[in-house]
């Protein structure tokens, strides 16, 4: 299930989600254009339906099942973004979706996933007891897995976002987006790169959870980095396929500590007016950290998400 | 200077600002329709240019001098977002921007003017001081002023909103804005009635800055009202011709709270996604607050700024 997606499965992703999701907003800011010395283009993704990128991939798994698959609904283990765009997908096929919250997840989170329609089900606050409910969901109710990243189908979703980002805008040299499980950017590598081989690919990670950085330095994929970071959307080891497509793309992992990425967040809000959480705030940290990487190009830059709890913010 | 401008008027504004004025988005959301139980079509004006609609009017006044006039520059009193709009439509054009601030007034509202390229006059922070300033600096340096709101131009160019969001969405009944001074009102209720005298108009006002409610009516221009709000862009009474415009086009005023208003700041935050400051809350408190008059109908609401100080948050 966790094979890289080609592009013909990323251009039939895009025709499967296209009555479902929206085609989101490509903003810029003269304030932030000046700062980073770029021509700086915001695919605005926090304003896909569920606020963030997410149900891309998630609304593509779902209607990619055939229909005797689907009658038995979907699961996966996620108390974020995917979760909540899994049921909202789920949704607009009108099947059943389960999803594993462990204890102590953000309670605005999962309320969300609840508020989608979803079937919540409990487990311990740890990777195993995650994995182990929904193996059990599973066979209970022969609903489809569909894991945040590491799925052909969700990667292909979230290609579709390249797709229409280059449509959108014309002569852009460079794509950066942050780095997690690497859904993201392993589909938007391999769509793009389809569409113009000689863009530079960049990835943002945070300090606290370079694993992806490491990995590509150490050409072996690390699994020992224990995750410290605000970036909660950023936490999870990055997947092996997704790492493929990584190297394969030549992708360059960049780095920011979480003093930067909240900078880069109060100046995505003040100056581009936008709700991002605190995730996507380390694409511009990174181009702000290293402005000779990225001065004078045409830049497409993706904010993933915008659920945030107005009232912990991080400064 | 303060005669209320036609139809015309505001489409040859439309034609002076295109080039330097942007085509603002217009954002939906899901759950602001649901909760409304209307389709809310947010016309995104605090991604104009200077984080507010301001820039549309001092753009067309600054564009519709001679040349002789604009020699010698533009003045006007406001530590707000029109003296920062003006500074930068005075930018588009090479001239002088002199702005009177009172002292007191918001450091980092300041400090945009001035960055802006404006020359800063101060004042003592009362009424008569700013317009014994402003008539002062006239005298010396013979620039052209450009009040707020009480300007032919300025409410010609604040119509153009209108024109605007009427093109982008079709089947509208009905317009919102806040009211402050009244030139966006008056602006827009020209513009919207010019092209659908059907159009249902609506202006949100602060409970604590009443006045045009209380003079709509009174059928006389009340002018006891002591501002007290937390809307700082809505502090001004409204203009004589302002309130002609209002009264003309049956534009209905309903006021709310400013409780109502930073909740109502706080779901454009969260599901709209938007930065919007304060002031821009009013028209969906109104909405929310008086649903029975909004229910299942189309509306454009108005947007109008963004300027926010991410460090003094009103929750």
């Amino acid at each position: 299930m966790d094979v890289l997606p080609d592009f013909e499965q990323i251009r039939d992703a895009a025709a499967r989600i296209a009555p479902h999701a929206r085609v989101t907003p490509v903003l810029r800011s003269a304030a932030l254009d000046t700062l980073s010395g770029a021509e700086l283009y915001f695919k605005c993704e926090h304003l896909q339906r569920g606020g963030a990128f997410k149900f891309r991939g998630a609304c593509n798994a779902v209607w990619a099942l055939t229909d005797e698959q689907a009658a038995h609904g979907v699961v996966t283990h996620s108390s974020g973004n995917h979760g909540n765009a899994l049921a909202l997908a789920a949704a607009t096929r009108g099947i059943a979706a389960h999803v594993v919250v462990p204890e102590g997840a953000v309670r605005a989170k999962v309320e969300a996933i609840e508020r989608a329609g979803a079937i919540l089900h409990r487990c311990a606050p740890t990777q195993a007891a995650r994995e182990a409910m929904a193996a059990e969901v599973q066979r209970a109710t022969g609903a489809v897995m569909v894991h945040p990243y590491a799925d052909t189908r969700v990667m292909a979703g979230q290609g579709t976002l390249a797709l229409e980002l280059l449509q959108q805008v014309s002569g852009l040299t460079a794509l950066i987006t942050p780095v997690g499980g690497g859904g993201l950017a392993s589909g938007v590598a391999i769509a793009a790169h389809a569409i113009d081989p000689a863009l530079s690919l960049f990835g943002a990670e945070p300090q606290g959870a370079d694993d992806a950085a490491r990995s590509l330095a150490q050409a072996v994929r690390v699994t020992t980095v224990v995750p410290d970071t605000v970036c909660d959307g950023l936490r999870a080891l990055v997947g092996e396929r997704n790492l493929d497509a990584l190297r394969t793309h030549r992708v360059e992992v960049i780095t920011v500590t979480d003093a930067e990425t909240i900078a880069a967040m109060q100046l995505l809000w003040s100056e581009l007016k936008q709700v991002v959480e605190v995730s996507s705030a380390t694409v511009l940290a990174t181009i702000l950290k290293q402005p000779e990487r990225f001065a004078g190009r045409r830049i497409g830059v993706v904010l993933t998400g915008g659920n945030v709890d107005l009232r912990a913010l991080p400064w």
